[in-house]
């Protein structure tokens, strides 16, 4: 096991009901700036549940956070926060919403260029305090420090990260989700799967406990996922996915091993460029970045198709194979294709990709920084 | 799955050499007490290396604290702090030292009696800061809000809890583990093994997440536990039996599910009138424990049986009752005997401890609260 630090202060209450306990979770006194997204809270109660809950607040609201938040839009929230002294930030909705507000957070009390945060990972000294209230179960930022802005002028999908972003409290009440389509639930289980699988798939690090526990949320995604999907107001299958997408990214799983994130970045650029969803990138990327690296990633490929797939039959090569066509076959069932032709996007634009990734100083990629851009592009070679 | 909060503050440093982080980690200026056992530190370098990285620091001493710490030396600690003016606890040791020293961090700024926090679970209103550095995988005490103190004038051993005595920061460094004895180790496996039981051994709950971590635990320190004993410097597997003691009662489990605890509140009467250690009454009564309330935890036992012990084969009565004699023969095989007669404890004093549980308002235990006084005497019966 690798050397490491975990920490995470973020306090999770779980279960119907909860958004009750705003109440007691906002601080006293606080004038709350409530940001959201495009407005399906208010369709589906849960914008009238958070406003009684806070009745004698001090309300602000900011709302309109696209999917792949925009800086530019969030520097609006920004100036109304600073214009009208907001000290709380409450964020309702999806990963998009809350990672928007981490930004807001961070940048409401920044001197300089705020995008300085995002871009040149500049650290903030400080940040408003911010809780969530989490309506779409899929990226685990509700319980971790990191977030990612789109620069829509030119495009920059970039990740950022801060200890003061971690927020102070996030509401999981998994009848929020009821009214979520089938695409977004689709798409936050495999987003939940393959933020498991970047922290899994790698090498073995004498790690077996941070192994076990990414299988048992691989395992319980390919459980409940069809179920949830199958049944939008099964509470207990809704509850399981919740837990497992915040269990995915909330450090635990990758506390002591390594780490890949190549898909990630690949499929960032497949969003900024094609205007893809990010689980839906991921579901492309996945399969075929495993396959190009199926030699450096043997052993935990072999290791992954029998304990996650129960592939006992055949050689390790077969094995191997088997566990990443599961993979993809499970990506598919869920709703989500696994090929770039599926979403119209032709091979003629994959040097831009690769271009931006090494005008960003990404590559190489990889647990061992061993995917080239020859590499990015056998991976998208094969998934058109 | 239950409706849950699930709060954990403790930063967490694992690794080799993380003591050197202590300076960055205790709080500049600070006054700060350590605390410690029989001095086992100072014979294995601990103590030195914890001195040179708080060189600088204003550092006062408290050791001495036992095994199963008594509220009467504790106390002599609460009057050197308040004498002394100690604004940082750290706890130096195993489960016992960190347990005594939570109690310290709520008595010395507590008005009134201090033993009401134990046992009348009176709630402080503030606590001194700690953090820890941890030499003795078992107790998960270095990453929760729970004691335990014994009244060594009544013996009465009791948990108790607080949000307020969570360490701000704990440092396990799997090489500080390296002298302990096998019995220490055993205990250590045993202890984190029970932990991981006493909240997954119930009913089912919907939660297989929480169900897959607890069995990945539970596997983890089947395998490992023998591999630590066999050789103790092999880091890779102090390192994973570590890092399950803390994953085993740091709250992650035991969100959202039935717990059971009956083992424990049972246990703790055997330490507190026979002196066994504590694992050694876990290791005596949780085997007979289950035997005794197979029928309610028949559809558990199964699941645990075939998960945990790969018991295929037979029909469920007969996979039950071999993950019973599993467990029982682990416990065996780590050095810890399952039988009464084992430690020269006569059944004659069985009913002082249904006395006293009785007296304390502890019965009936368990998951659905039917582990009557008539219960307890046949686990003990089965235990001789």
């Amino acid at each position: 096991m690798q050397n490491f630090t975990f920490h995470n202060p973020t306090r999770i209450l779980f279960g119907a009901g909860q958004i009750g306990s705003l109440r007691r979770e906002v601080p006293q006194g606080a004038r709350v700036l409530l940001t959201y997204g495009g407005g399906s809270i208010k369709a589906n109660g849960v914008y009238d549940q958070v406003r009684k809950a806070l009745e004698g607040f001090e309300l602000l609201e900011f709302g309109g956070i696209e999917p792949n938040p925009t800086f530019e839009h969030l520097m609006k929230g920004v100036e109304l926060a600073r214009a009208e002294q907001a000290d709380f930030l409450l964020a309702v909705g999806g990963g998009s919403v809350i990672d928007g507000t981490k930004f807001m957070a961070a940048a409401i009390p920044w001197h300089g260029n705020e995008w300085d945060i995002v871009s040149r990972h500049m650290a903030p000294r400080a940040a408003l305090p911010m809780g969530t209230v989490l309506t779409l179960p899929a990226t685990g930022s509700e319980s971790n420090c990191f977030a990612v802005v789109t620069r829509a002028a030119t495009q920059d999908k970039i990740a950022f990260s801060s200890p003061l972003i971690f927020p102070r409290f996030s509401i999981l009440d998994p009848e929020t989700t009821y009214t979520l389509s089938p695409r977004q639930i689709a798409n936050g289980v495999v987003d939940a799967f393959v933020h498991t699988v970047e922290q899994y798939l790698t090498y073995p690090a004498d790690a077996p406990l941070q192994d076990r526990f990414a299988e048992a949320i691989l395992r319980t995604l390919i459980e409940e996922g069809p179920r949830t999907l199958a049944d939008p107001t099964d509470y207990a299958a809704r509850s399981n996915v919740m837990w497992c997408a915040t269990m995915a990214l909330n450090g635990l799983i990758g506390a002591g091993v390594p780490q890949d994130w190549a898909t990630h970045t690949i499929g960032h650029e497949l969003t900024a460029l094609h205007g893809l969803d990010h689980a839906q990138t991921l579901a492309i990327v996945l399969p075929n970045l495993l396959w190009v690296q199926r030699t450096d990633k043997r052993e935990k490929l072999v290791q992954y198709a029998t304990r996650v797939w129960d592939c006992q039959d055949g050689n390790e090569a077969v094995r191997l194979e088997k566990g990443i066509i599961a993979t993809r076959t499970f990506f598919e069932a869920m709703g989500n294709p696994t090929h770039l032709n599926a979403y119209a996007v032709g091979e003629d634009r994959f040097g831009e990709i690769v271009d931006r990734l090494q005008a960003r100083k990404s590559l190489p990629l990889g647990e061992r920084k061993d995917i080239t851009s020859e590499k990015v592009l056998e991976i998208l070679a094969l998934a058109r």
